[in-house]
């Protein structure tokens, strides 16, 4: 069964190195960085899944999935990567339909985690101080077709959460201890906090303060990815590997 | 907003070392494994969230979140952890209404986490060879609602798959590398592949089948999970560690 | 060429499961832990590295490594791991001839890895405040013939050290911050502070002392070790795994 | 208590990112890299310890220890990291006055750390197939003034081993299971056999050939290294992180 790219769509170009560029066949003719030249109209027609040729590279068209969504934004912030937000979302226990909110958006990557999450009938609420991030994660999240599901504040979660009963709470900001006596109050009740943080001490003061509060199951991991490479010589863990990413504090609201 | 628990609905009773136990308010006056003897009747119009007492035990009373569930399940078969479904279903960028394909079922753990990505508009089905796993299986499913998205089949995956056009199959079996190739004629284009094992002899005999078909994107991860203590005295990591639990696999399926 | 044991000597016995008993072939007759009631006298004259039968237990008879004096020593306190012990020897640049100093001595773990990485020339000074511990490492030394290179002394390290001109300097207490300074003083110029500590907290208080005074190379360390399961099933890292030792930090004096 | 550089001593200058360089007082004046053009001879008599100023450049002088000498090394081939050279000498038992042999010598990395375990009156042979590398090894050992206690030979390890009552071997060549007979020929009994190897099959084909000769205490390690940064804003895992160095299987003779 064959499928092609339809009038309107957008679609994700992988090329030999996995590197991937989203295109919107409605495009005008433009130079698109990483592809070249083109005319995104060409496309339309074109079989999914098949190689083609655009100059002298070689490309995969495809429908994106949320990893070729998560994989081909651009960033302007440190992201939470694949790995976190795959964490995050099943320890939160996010489901479709959910209402999630996060700070602060950062380039997006963890939005579009989320949106993936708990579309089409949840939505994520993403708070960031900085509006040129905000911007930035919009212009990520159009590109995908996600900025339906997502609504923006340019506001501080340490001064105030306006939401209520939400299924969870990501905060992902240096000093996230200011933030948990107002995540307790916006979470609906077996809700769930998440906050991410590099640095011990953050946890630390984290963890203190959630024991203020009335929460369960509170616990920090760490989640360490190595790739294995695999090849007709034999098979190694890969000597290239980000040594630490973020500690995860989890944590889940009860009323006493 | 206090809520309360309603007549016909399954809670979760949470002791105060986390063990969690799933009570249906209309089933009869039983003993209950963890709990106690009781009349599950009289859970009904109690405040979700607050910590009631049974016997001389204490537990928090809450609707059932997915990590709930997957903790709360019981176990006849090696499952596969809430920590690699986390990475399973990222990496497969599995959506609510998509449908997936595991095998075998196990104790229904994988399945659990899968439901809860693809629901309610998605499906799983799950193929095992032994019924007693599928017998197992749906009991754990039942008792979390969750069987009317499962379709079990007590078929061998390394001899048909039968659906067509699937958004992503997982093979949790001893010999992976048996069913590459009904897996690459039941994707989906641009579909996803997951193999779970333990050994690396497996992985290496699964990759080099994988490489002899169309896919792309073939990677293979190990995810370890470190717990944070952290306490009064300070932070360190937990003395007590899971060293391993299997190498996962990804590959997408193209078409040339 | 075949060895026999001697008259006097200590000797390892090793069961099937890798249990290491240190018996000396001029103890007399008495039940001795994990072997059974007898005359050491009988081992004198059995071939080294044969497989003898005592009761139903079945034994190698081998002179003993520092491994085995490692494996074989008796605990009462939380001991330094030979994981950790090798790392100290040679990040601190410990060589035979050396004069190094350790506190406290716990049940003299370090101590065997120390002594013999000096001996037969260096020597190796074993603070403790617990004259019970010094009592049972010095037990644990003698079994293996090693007290002669080690001077213990039931003094407080963070109080006052009186040794000058060492050539390396472990602490192992629960407030090494508290003898960094007396550290500096007694070593030599180039000569090497190592502090192990299981919390982040001691680590980040120890630094902060070490960087009030004239050292170089100041590292923070964490090591761990995975064993990998080789069987004719295929390869695999192990499930059980010590997840968390202690973090060793490493700082070098100099003049200025 | 200061000390002074003396005539004819090699000293080593570490820079201000504690980079090493290797200067004997006795050398005529010319560029040395990394210091600059200068006439050794000037170091005669300053203060060990001290910072002194070459050039735009700064470095301490101190007597060099074997870390120094592990670090300082020049590398034409891959080397044995000290964190892999530590466990190798630990595991392996190995002491003062011992008898080892390595193959291959590679840059003599391991060297050093073996003839700083095992000298004054142990030695260590080394074995390599390649001249070059044996050049190039025995001008890194010259340099420490460690020449006096390598022996080597250019001779494949897998065709034969002609010493005899060795206390420990190391194998670090493709194919160390065509070693594994040679070497129990050539260990003393109770001595250790090791073998480094980065791929898992490369472990599971030495493994088998081990099983099929009398060796005991069996093992396949992975030792992984982590830095902790410890600065004022708080304490993380580094994020930069060698991903893999090689397995170590450790094996000991017995008779039977």
């Amino acid at each position: 069964m064959t499928e092609n790219v339809k009038k309107g769509e957008t679609v994700v170009l992988i090329d030999s190195s996995y590197q991937k560029f989203f295109i919107n066949t409605d495009s005008k003719t433009d130079k698109y960085q990483g592809v070249g030249v083109i005319d995104p109209g060409f496309l339309i027609g074109l079989e999914l899944g098949k190689k083609i040729e655009i100059g002298n590279k070689e490309f995969w068209i495809l429908r994106p999935s949320v990893m070729d969504r998560l994989e081909g934004l651009k960033r302007i912030a440190q992201i939470i990567l694949p790995r976190d937000s795959a964490h995050i979302i099943l320890n939160c226990s996010i489901e479709p339909g959910h209402s999630v909110l996060e700070a602060g958006i950062g380039s997006g990557s963890l939005t579009i985690a989320l949106v993936n999450a708990v579309a089409p009938d949840g939505k994520v609420i993403s708070y960031d101080k900085r509006t040129d991030f905000i911007d930035h994660a919009l212009k990520n999240l159009k590109m995908m077709g996600y900025e339906k599901y997502v609504t923006t504040k340019n506001r501080d979660v340490t001064k105030e959460i306006t939401e209520k009963n939400l299924d969870a709470i990501i905060i992902d900001i240096p000093d996230p201890w200011n933030a948990v006596s107002h995540a307790w109050n916006s979470l609906k009740i077996g809700g769930y906090l998440c906050t991410y943080s590099p640095l011990i001490s953050q946890v630390e003061k984290t963890v203190k303060e959630i024991q203020k509060h009335r929460f369960i199951e509170v616990k920090t991991y760490e989640n360490i990815q190595r790739e294995m490479i695999v090849s007709e010589h034999g098979t190694r863990p890969s000597f290239n590997m980000l040594g630490h990413t973020g500690y995860l504090t989890f944590a889940r609201k009860i009323i006493k």
